[in-house]
């Protein structure tokens, strides 16, 4: 699992008084790129590399408002990881430590070049391994 | 059916050179105001309903790159509608008249005061009828 | 001068109640994509030129609120254009006709590769020229 | 002086590889939240107060390119302050402690319900003499 905090800020919001909905991948994504900054810096990842890692599914349910100014703790945790594909799970706790939303994303891998999904290289599955 | 059409504009690319995912829901919710606005103003709808109409879940599927400058037609139609939710779904194509990506949102209504589900109002059900 | 349309989504909108102050900046920067489409793909811009031409300097004045679902006319006029920079003026008028907001944006042309400031090439001088 | 720090996100980003231009306004905007935050809810400010603190204008100079997973620091200055209107100043640092950016932001304060300008009540006084 890996931690991420972050906070709501009025950017996030809209005129219903909370966070415009598709904000919360927002958040979840802020989440897998700092987790995978840890290794790599996300910049190069997709500069340099032999290969991309788009998301291929991505979904969210919402359990509670999330207002402004809220802190946010998102948990992240690898829910699969097949030979093409993996799935990260998110829960996001707000100040109360209630789960306020869930989401997931599924990502693949393909080469840069051909734009072919490809098996997940060594280096991916050695930082995804980290959780 | 209702169809809507934008445009990606370089604000909702990111620097892998395509959409930024959660900009899908961007595109999709610009559909579904678009939609209601037939009928009454989006504005209205937040500010002197006596129910609001949050989304409850939210998905989508990336088949396609959507890049900058791309026209999107999206094709949006009621899924389902039950006693206190309803599920909207979308299509977007791309200018190849390809399934670029798909998605839904599920909404409920909330009572403005208790914020509490109460069944879908007359007025939301014969705006939804219309599709 | 080139005049685009817009209109404000909930996506634009802020807890506030009205737009973000930013986004009147992507409004500005849709008319620009806009009017440059007219000529030349703006994603074409982008990939294959043999130059950029970034932003260096951008303001707005906001003198009256923009809410939801306001429908934005955006009137955009060269202003200046000199050897090496060009600045874009924009009027944005709400539906009333009343000017809502100004802003200004100033873009200077660079090698592609070495990143230095060159003069403006004669390809961006005729688009401009059309304004 | 308030100091602040945030980090550049894939969704800041577009597809020129560096941050939209109105992503600058952005990150100011978050330091200013985190600023009044120290001593007030930015959330209650904009709930319960009887005054409104909207922006009337916004300018930035982009003087190097900000690219993704950039950390950024951050210092906002009272640069005015006078009867009924305050200016603050930013002045963007990189990773390597260039001045990438400067902004600034002048707002007023207008009276909640009649949306008049009214003079920089003493709780925002003493918010901003802080700095």
């Amino acid at each position: 699992m890996y931690k991420y905090q972050t906070k709501v800020r009025l950017y996030h919001t809209d005129a219903a008084g909370v966070i415009f909905f598709s904000n919360l991948f927002v958040f979840a994504h802020e989440c897998y790129e700092s987790f995978i900054e840890q290794t790599k810096s996300f910049a190069l990842l997709l500069e340099e590399c032999q290969y991309l890692v788009p998301i291929v599914h991505a979904e969210a349910d919402y359990l509670l408002p999330i207002g402004l100014s809220q802190t946010l703790n998102i948990e992240m945790t690898l829910k699969n990881i097949g030979t093409t594909s993996f799935e990260l799970d998110y829960i996001i706790l707000n100040e109360n430590n209630e789960t306020a939303a869930t989401a997931k994303t599924v990502h693949v891998v393909l080469d840069a070049k051909t734009k072919k999904s490809i098996e997940i290289p060594q280096e991916i599955r050695d930082i995804l391994e980290k959780l």
